[in-house]
């Protein structure tokens, strides 16, 4: 799938408003991650394992959503019914949104495009791009606790018996720094001014 | 040093506020990191292990810090001068919340105690509890980018040799979802009403 099919997917498109920070600023945030150079590399070999994978590793988190009746809340109307159509189009993005996990080095249209996530999750424009009434936010509490399960469950796929365990160690740690790079990004709308 | 010794601590004391969450809650956002009661004996293992280097461990947390400016800024009077002595008080608190994580299972003292960590790193109370005049506030992009540091920095610690790498990795993941758990609660008083 080409990134013009992909619904609602708008990295680089000149709708997408520029970042809440200067390249500058974010290039402290990524030392406070621990993010470097090498990592970017980790990141590209990363994205070359992961390819072929990207449906076995949706079909994971998704499952593990599809587990807990207060996560699969945030794709359903307020009247409690999951949105299918919702639920395939945030698919085929989050399929999209490995590809650019591993797609470094991050540049400013990446950069805006975190805000950007960051408002969808957010109820500045949660439900607009998919046209869907779902519940108007998805809270912040579980952006943040989601780096554990998108960090954890991607070593698996990862170690593809072609890499010594260093190398996959490697390129693990440097996909758990940009998830943790990525929420801090997407905590951005939810914070009182001056506090994030 | 007892806990009754260690500055501005107050865990389990009766001027902690309740927590802003029910159990139930909180029980909620455990599955969302994927935490579980084996989880909390690994932790406790984990404890065993760290005790006896907690002074070592936060030669590296502080020393990742002093590294970084903007990092030694929320530490800092608003014109840049660091405080030493509200340094050396964090960093008595920041030895026991070591043994805090361990310490299992989490009950509603414990709970409780999470959101009063988050006052005190958010402007509702930072400060106060160690009477100094530095920034007040502690940006929550820096408190969430943090998880990176204070769990990767962890595993050598847990790697004292005397146990094996799967039991190492399972402590380790276990302090993982425990710091995501409470960075997750410690975002509380940043967040818009009805957001978080």
């Amino acid at each position: 799938m080409s990134n013009d099919q992909i619904p609602g997917y708008t990295m680089g498109e000149d709708s997408v408003q520029e970042a809440s920070i200067s390249m500058e600023e974010f290039e402290q945030l990524k030392q406070s991650v621990m993010f470097t150079e090498e990592d970017e590399e980790y990141l590209q070999e990363a994205g070359d394992i992961l390819e072929s994978q990207i449906d076995d590793i949706l079909d994971v988190w998704y499952g593990f959503v599809a587990d807990h009746d207060f996560l699969v809340y945030y794709f359903s109307q307020p009247d409690g019914e999951p949105i299918d159509e919702y639920l395939d189009r945030v698919r085929d993005r989050f399929g999209q949104w490995i590809r650019d996990t591993c797609d470094t080095p991050y540049d400013e249209a990446w950069l805006d495009y975190q805000f950007e996530i960051a408002r969808r999750h957010h109820r500045t424009k949660k439900n607009q791009t998919d046209d869907v009434d779902a519940v108007p936010n998805i809270d912040l509490r579980y952006v943040i606790a989601f780096i554990y399960p998108i960090t954890a469950t991607i070593r698996e796929f990862l170690d593809d018996g072609e890499h010594d365990s260093d190398k996959v160690d490697a390129m693990y740690h440097a996909w758990f720094k940009s998830v943790v790079l990525q929420v801090t990004l997407w905590s951005y709308p939810y914070v009182h001014d001056g506090d994030w």
